[in-house]
């Protein structure tokens, strides 16, 4: 049984300038802390999160004993970023939909006459560095000026690379698990037909949905389906499902029930389920925004495209983990960062962990790779 | 210039049982032939096609100059597949959408007083064995009792391996291309979401979207564009299209629109202009059948599981060629198969050809590819 979490969320007032060059007036970010600041406020580990996760980073709610956090494997006292040593802070990203401003919550720059109350499609874009400025006000609130650690899997990966090129004064360390410098073309192209399949459904009315009463659940549904695919190994799915059937049926020789639309395989059946348990729960717009922020996210841009010139500016050290059957976010793509952090002689521990979970694996309960996390925060993070 | 090739096609009155049970009543086979049968008609080859593909092979026709068969590269006068010694058969399997018998058109079982003229989603579930056994009747018309060759890549491969396995008498040579003995859980799993995107498209109309005048054009778009990016490589999307903008704005540093609707990088614009493309000719219930045709196709499955039992059925001798970057029908697929010869003492050629297309790759111009096959046509294979 984890511990009990405590969700929180702050105001700030100030406008956000962004990287597009719109700005955010005044928002709300929700975010939890588990552990004890320490009184020269050194022990602070910012969580980041990746595309459809919270600030609720572990412990269970008082009245939801069953609404587990996404990294309690991970954060918690005794746990490998243990609660007993560090102020850990999970925190929602504005754009999300789980407390911190994003498409559902009022626009303020909405005219009075209007019947579209709620941002949806307008909500501007949000980029990493973005969400990096966020949460940098956070801590400003908090009081921290100086983080241990931040750390974060895939989409969170990059929001803590971006962390020690937007403030590195303010980063000791930094863990960065199944990410990449920028996306690959491929990875581009998941995230634009999970895209079109959410904006081109008819219940999506321009991202102005909500106005109507409806959710474009057949597009998140779709979107979703195909993320999964890309969340796990090939090796996974082949010993999960493999070609088993739901049902097989008994009047003839190979079991088939020989239709185009019933489900007939495991897969089939568990993909459905997942898209449908998205749709009820996630944002379409926020989809979009999220997508959008990994498409964009390219800090070598301003640098020719050098990453060893971009990381020049990081100070931090680092830990990177890539897992081997990860073909969304490749162990190449961890390498990259690794030989960039490299040429500019950084401190760098790197591990290639065999796990046959695909990209999921940064969630998973790999005894090796738990245990090589502990080992760096016991023995190089220091409170 | 190629040659000028001709339609033709052919009405088969008696019905086809079907390996689901149910059976077709009266069926017409498109189909087209290249290069003369020679006088103990020995030199017949039968080129399968894959999921979009048709009877259109090689050649193009009179009046259609730019409208040229879908493997003019590999067969024609001179060509790999020489029509200067062997005669080509090109065949439009049932079910699909290019002549023969598909979904659009008239059902015979309609009841009179209904709207519903078309088979629409009525149309009976279709197998890899059921198109061997109606081509194997386009033979027995055609007088060919024997062919030198079986021949395709992906689901034609699938054909061509029922083909040694269904009549193994009939065929002394079988060439797979780029194929499996069965589709992983990762191959169904993105056939369901192609399939759920169209099923649940407004415009579906549970498969009988024809007598509404409306086609699920959005759900075609998607599943085309899914399709597109597991036929190429990581690797050659990232050379072909890479990060690059279809046009970098030039009043803000990173050249970006911020935008999440707008086209933005040049993956997304070539996947959204193929699936537009494929839209407006491709048959929604077709691509269906088709992609069910590939989840069913698992001729192990009567032998338990065990491909090498179930190759001790062929007797042809075989090529089995795959693609390095193949992800789709990886080289470890063929590899398969190959072994379940070997395992028969079976006559089997295999070649992995390190090219970085992808699953693309077996209709691209890659000369060692070519050059094999036009080798082992000329070398092996007695017309």
């Amino acid at each position: 049984m984890s511990f009990i979490a405590t969700p929180q969320s702050m105001y700030f007032a100030e406008p956000l300038a962004l990287q597009s060059g719109a700005s955010l007036r005044g928002y709300t970010l929700a975010y939890e802390t588990y552990g004890t600041l320490n009184a020269d406020k050194s022990n602070a580990v910012l969580i980041c999160h990746a595309l459809n996760a919270s600030h609720h980073v572990a412990g269970h709610y008082a009245d939801e004993p069953g609404n587990v956090g996404w990294w309690d494997n991970m954060i918690g006292p005794g746990k490998p970023v243990d609660t007993n040593r560090f102020f850990v802070i999970g925190v929602n990203n504005i754009g999300s939909c789980f407390g911190s401003t994003g498409p559902r919550d009022a626009n303020p720059d909405a005219p009075s006459d209007s019947r579209r109350k709620q941002y949806g499609a307008d909500f501007p874009v949000v980029t990493v560095e973005d969400w990096v400025n966020a949460q940098a006000r956070l801590l400003d609130e908090l009081g921290i000026h100086q983080l241990a650690a931040v750390m974060g899997g895939s989409l969170g990966g990059m929001q803590t690379l971006s962390w020690t090129l937007q403030y590195p004064e303010r980063v000791r360390h930094a863990v960065v698990i199944a990410s990449a410098p920028n996306l690959s073309a491929e990875n581009i192209a998941f995230n634009e037909v999970a895209r079109r399949a959410i904006v081109t459904d008819p219940e999506f009315h321009d991202g102005h949905f909500y106005e109507h009463g409806v959710v474009p659940a057949r597009g998140l549904r779709i979107a979703r389906m195909i993320g999964h695919i890309t969340y796990l190994s090939d090796d996974v799915m082949n010993s999960k499902f493999g070609r088993e059937l739901r049902e097989a049926v008994t009047h003839n020789s190979t079991g088939y029930k020989y239709s185009t639309q019933d489900i007939e395989f495991q897969i089939e059946s568990y993909l459905r389920y997942q898209g449908d348990k998205f749709s009820t729960y996630f944002d379409a717009n926020t989809y979009l925004l999220i997508t959008r922020a990994l498409d964009y996210f390219d800090p070598a841009q301003q640098f020719g495209g050098d990453l060893s010139r971009t990381m020049a500016q990081a100070k931090a050290d680092f830990l990177v983990v890539s897992f081997t059957t990860d073909w969304r976010f490749s162990p190449a793509r961890s390498r990259e960062i690794v030989k960039a952090l490299l040429d500019n002689r950084r401190h760098v521990s790197y591990a290639e962990i065999d796990a046959p979970h695909g990209h999921d694996a940064f969630l998973l309960d790999d005894p090796r790779y738990l245990n090589l996390v502990r080992a760096y925060f016991d023995n190089k993070v220091a409170a």
